[in-house]
This record gives C-alpha cells, structure tokens and sequence, in this order.
C-alpha cells in the first residue's frame, strides 16, 4: 500500500484494509527464499485467521499450516487444510482430548509438549488414540517462555515415548528476536539449541526430527541455520514492528486500518495533533519499549502515534508538517498485526486501482474476507 | 470472587467467567451511591457489550446507556434500550447518516460533537433530519485527547444551533483520573470545565443543560460536583488497574479469565515461573506505567503478571510461596478489563456453590451470555 491512494467513501471506519497485491507479493517471496535454503514453510496462521489466505499460502508451496490453539485447527481442518501444528505445551484437559481425537481423524496433526508431565497427561488423556497425533517437543531458545531446556529435551522425549506418543522433533519460538538488531542473534540462538537438543535425541534413539524454527524475524535472516521448517507468520502483511525492526519498508504493509480524523488541534507553526477513530479495539495495544509509539500511518512518515484508548489514536504531527483535515482517511499501520484480525468479523480486501493515471488513485474493494477463526482462543 | 473456589472441569480455558452475584453488588452500589448524591447514571456499555448486563443497570435505575460507537448504539437499541449517548464526537460520513437517521427513529439519541465543523457537518449530512437527535458538546478537562477547549464550547454550541442541531449539554471524559491518587484532581478538573463552559453556554442563551462526567474513578469520588449525570463502565466488573489504584478489592472483582498452567519452572527456593493459556487476544495488552505487571491472579496476590503474548502469561511466583502444578486453574484478572468481553463471543456466568460448607467450592454455571456488541466499532 502506497500512501495517497483514497479511501473509498462506503468504507466505514475504522475498517480493515487488506492490499491483495501486496499479500501475494510478501507470501511468494518468502515462499521463494524459504524454499532457496532448501526448508520447508508452514506459515502461522494464528496472525490472519483466514482461510482464504491459507490457501494462497498453501499454494505457493506451504506444506501445511501453524496454529497456535485448538480451536483455530478445528476452523482450517474444516476448510481443508491436510496438515496442522498445534505450536503450544497443550494441558489436555476437559474437553479438549475429543476434540483432539476428531481433529486427529480429519488431519495430519502435531502438537507441543515442553515437559514430561505435559507428555503424560498428554497420552493418558488420549488413551487408545495416542497415534492420533505426534508430538513436538518445545525448547526454550532464549524467549524465557515456555520450552524446556535444551538439555532436558531427550528426557521430555523418552517420557513420551514410554508414553506411547510418537515423537515428530523439536521446536522453538525465539521470541527475543523482536527488537533492532536481535534477529541475528536469535537466530543463532535457535539454531544452537535445535542442534544440540537434536543430538541428544538422536543419542537416545530418536530418527527423522523435525527441527522447526520460527518467527518472521529470523525467517529473514539468510543462514538457515539447522531448521527443516520455519514457521513466520507476520510476514504475509507486516506491521510496524517490523518496519521499525527494519525487516520491511512502507510498500511492504500489506494490512491497515482505515480511520477518519474525527477531532484536530493544529500548532501555531503547522503540524498539531489529530485523533482517529481507531484505538485498541481495532488495533491492539502491544507497544514494546523501542517502538516509536503506538502505531505508524502510511504517508506520514513523520507522524507519531503518541497515544491509543479504546476507541481513539492521538496522532502528533511535527511543526512544519500538514495537520490532516476534518473527516480525512488515513490508513494506520498497527505494531502488532497478529492483534488486528483477531479483533473484526471480516476484513475489505482492496487492490490499487489507476495507480498509472493522474487524479484517479482509489482502492478498488475486491472482495470481503470472513475472519473464520478469530477468538478461537481454546 | 474470592480465592480458592474451583472452576469446574467442563470449562475449556482460556475462558471469561462472570460472577453474578458481584456483579450485581458491584451494580447496585454505584448506583445507590450516585443516586444518594442527587446525580443520574449513563453507564457506560462499552465495558460489556452484553444486553442482559445493561438490563440490570437499567433494573438499578440507570436513565439510559453511553456508548462508543454508533454500532452498539443499534444493538442495545434492537435490546430495547430507549435512551442512548454516543458519547464521541462522531464524524458522519458514508453509511453512517441513514444509520444515525434509522436509530434516531428507535430511541432517543444524543451524540457527541467537540468543533465547529464536526457540528456543521453533522447537521448536513441529517438534513431535514436533524431533530432526530441531540448532540452534547465535548470538552476536554485534562486528557488532552479529543474535546474542545473550555472556553471553545460557547462557539461550538452556537455553530450546533445555528446549522440546525439541538444542544443538550457538555461532557467530558476525565481520562487522566487514571493512575494512583489521580481521581480527586481529575474530578476536580472535570467539575470546573463542565462549570465554566456551562456559564459560557447560558450566557449564549443555552438552558437545561445536561453536564456530563464520566470515569469509574471519578464516579466513586464523593463530591458530586458540577455533573448532572455519570458515565462509568469498569465499576461493574472492576479489574486490576481498579485495584492498583485503590479503588476496589479484590473480593469486588466481578470478571476474571480462567486459565490453565501450561508450563512451570521451579525455583530451588520456592515459587518460580508458571505459564498460562491466557494472553494478550484474550486478555488485552493494556500496560500502564503504574501497573505492577499486565495483570493479577486472584487469591495470589503475591504473584506478578511479568509478560503477555497472544497465548501466554508468563507469572512469577516469589521465593517461598507455591508454585501452582500442571493443569492447576487460576483466575487472571485483566489490567484493563473492558478489552476482555470484546475479545470473545459469549462469557460464562457462574455463582459461588457451597460457600459455607467445608470441601465443596465450586462455581456453578448458570448461564451463558452472548457479547452482543462485541466488534461493533463502527
């Protein structure tokens, strides 16, 4: 998405834009350079939550989909996807083993363990249905999350196999890759601990291991590192995390988030403060220390987001720039775009229309995208 | 809710749970309070976003709702709610005319408006229409967010007339009551503003006007002030930042998540990390400076909420107090608590079962209650 392309004026705000064109663009070339240091791709749908994008992830080459619960399984085994990773320590309680049988007959299904309890539960819960499924086991990389050590990873492993779980690999989220400059460095560290745990493994009798990698950061860096698979899922649309993490620029912002200046305060010497009608509602809050602020806009590049209520985004513009009008549409760049689908029932999909001619630059609404597995939280 | 009631296995964390007779607790008492001090009460819906909760309100007395956005606006009304405030300063453009014009046909309807050219557009985009609804001019009384200026309100007010409109009065949002010791200045501010704008608007002819103030915070001050009626939201649940800032405990905490322990690391000497099933697309990521962490455990107050992500709360237990087990079910209170029902489809409405009686302290299940409202933020 360019700046100064308009709005249409049946667009409501505030409204999800997806720009198709740049969505297809950002899911081939990391398919292409996935595919160039011979891994394999299986994207994390937890971001779009939307079974049309899988598709187009799918077909340009994802051997299958991430997903981060139950629930969000259940919605893209219904639309047809044929191999699914539940990417968390699962605790298999309640009503979650039939479900898990169910969806283990649809699909191909992996989930995580990150300790030896959790393997137990894990198979006692899904008794005679135990190869249902494989497990993954989940290291801690340097996120300080989830994951069991990487020394303790063959122990984790062994107690599922007397379990009766079939164990697939390793995985790991090396979240502590969000930050400028630490995708480097993350991406070492994940390296490291999926070699190291790998070789334990193997000690123990352990073949054929998945070592599956993740996050959009270190998707980017160009040693691959020890893992077969990686699974980004931010990618497909960016945000302004990674703008400012300087994994994208401005043209690669694939979701925004129409707003209209519904209240202004201009400066004496130009510039002045503008509030949108999108807040956290739409947006989400996340706001890591070294971000700028809240949110970026497209075109404004000088603009900060001071401030998000639920409901409000307070726009500084700096002396000297152009204060916005009254009732004029601005496309916001969220921080954390994972947030954004999770939060709307169906988001306007747009392509750039009279790009190439003088006076007509208007998004042109293509098509209209249920968000079929928002609030899939369990 | 108090500590040590346990959630019944049928529940599938991460999941909202609403303890009714809190709930109720939490509603009649504001209520009495304001109703004590000679002021009317317009909560706030955004908080719930569910018909059966504004139902009570309305039961307690409560003249009418506020509400964010034209959307919830249509779905309380479709619920029989007669009398409605938009408190925002609405910028009408596309659809949103023949919505406001079909609304205004329902229930009565004011709006708000902070300029000059919010005003005059409003009036001509309703047209011959314009008596449908009043609009109530926003002023801001510290926040530095949307609302005019104090001594701006006269010529905002006259501009609303002259195009057409009906003005019922001035209404502010003191957001800066937020944070601990803030709601006495804050209220104070907000009491002088609406003060000194009304003496501008009588002295340009206005009368009978309505002065609007909001903010559980400024609710629960005891001086009434310059505020005809009220308009807070979190009172009816509270949640942490309720807490922290002291006004509440947490016996008063009417909403929490239910959430699972998915993974632990022990200390040597006690306590440890746990993590919960629980995060940011379920709770909200709402973090203010002020806050202990990004959220709190009921019936472990020594615990702190030290990171969110979409799936996961990471809880530090200190040295020498007990790690909770695999599976264990906690109850997470969110920071900022009217994020939480807007990021689910329906909660979970449970009582305290066998309170008095020794071994059995379970919550019953009573009821389930959609979030009707949940998304509208159009």
């Amino acid at each position: 998405m360019a700046a100064s392309v308009a709005i249409p004026d049946t667009v409501q705000t505030p409204e999800v834009l997806i720009d198709l064109d740049i969505l297809q663009r950002n899911i081939n070339a990391l398919a292409r350079a996935v595919a160039s240091r011979g891994q394999r791709l299986r994207p994390h749908a937890k971001t779009h939550k939307i079974p049309q994008i899988a598709e187009l992830q799918m077909a340009a080459g994802a051997r299958g989909l991430t997903v981060a619960t139950v629930g969000e399984a259940e919605v893209f085994a219904r639309n047809g996807v044929q191999d699914l990773f539940i990417a968390y320590p699962l605790w298999v309680g309640g009503p979650m083993a039939p479900r898990l049988k169910a969806l283990g007959g649809k699909t191909r299904l992996r989930v995580g363990v990150d300790s030896v309890e959790g393997a137990r539960n894990l198979a006692e819960r899904l008794g005679a249905d135990a190869g249902i499924l494989e497990v993954m086991i989940e290291l801690d990389s340097g996120h300080r999350r989830s994951g069991a050590a990487p020394d303790a990873a063959a122990e984790v492993a062994r107690a599922a196999r007397a379990a009766g779980l079939r164990v697939a690999g390793l995985f790991t989220f090396p979240g502590h890759s969000y930050g400028p400059g630490a995708a480097r460095g993350a991406a070492d560290d994940e390296s490291r601990v999926l070699s190291e745990a790998a070789r334990d493994l193997r000690a123990a009798g352990f073949r054929d291991l998945e070592l599956s990698g993740g996050s959009t950061p270190t998707a980017h860096t160009p040693d691959p590192g020890a893992a077969t698979e990686v699974r980004p899922g931010v990618y497909i649309f960016n945000d302004a995390q990674q703008l400012e993490m300087g994994h994208c620029g401005f043209a690669d912002i694939a979701l925004t988030v129409a707003s209209t200046v519904v209240s202004r305060r201009p400066h004496a010497q130009g510039g002045g403060q503008a509030v949108l009608d999108a807040g956290t509602k739409v947006l989400g809050g996340d706001r890591p220390a070294w971000a700028s602020g809240f949110a970026r806009i497209l075109g404004s590049p000088e603009s900060h987001v001071t401030a998000l209520s639920e409901h409000h985004a307070t726009v500084d513009f700096p002396e000297g720039s152009r204060l916005p009008g009254y009732g004029e549409k601005l496309q916001v760049i969220p921080n954390h775009v994972c947030l954004v689908p999770n939060l709307v029932d169906a988001v306007t999909v747009v392509q750039r229309h009279g790009a190439d001619t003088e006076g007509d630059r208007t998004y042109r609404i293509v098509d209209r995208w249920a968000v079929a597995a928002r609030g899939r939280n369990n």
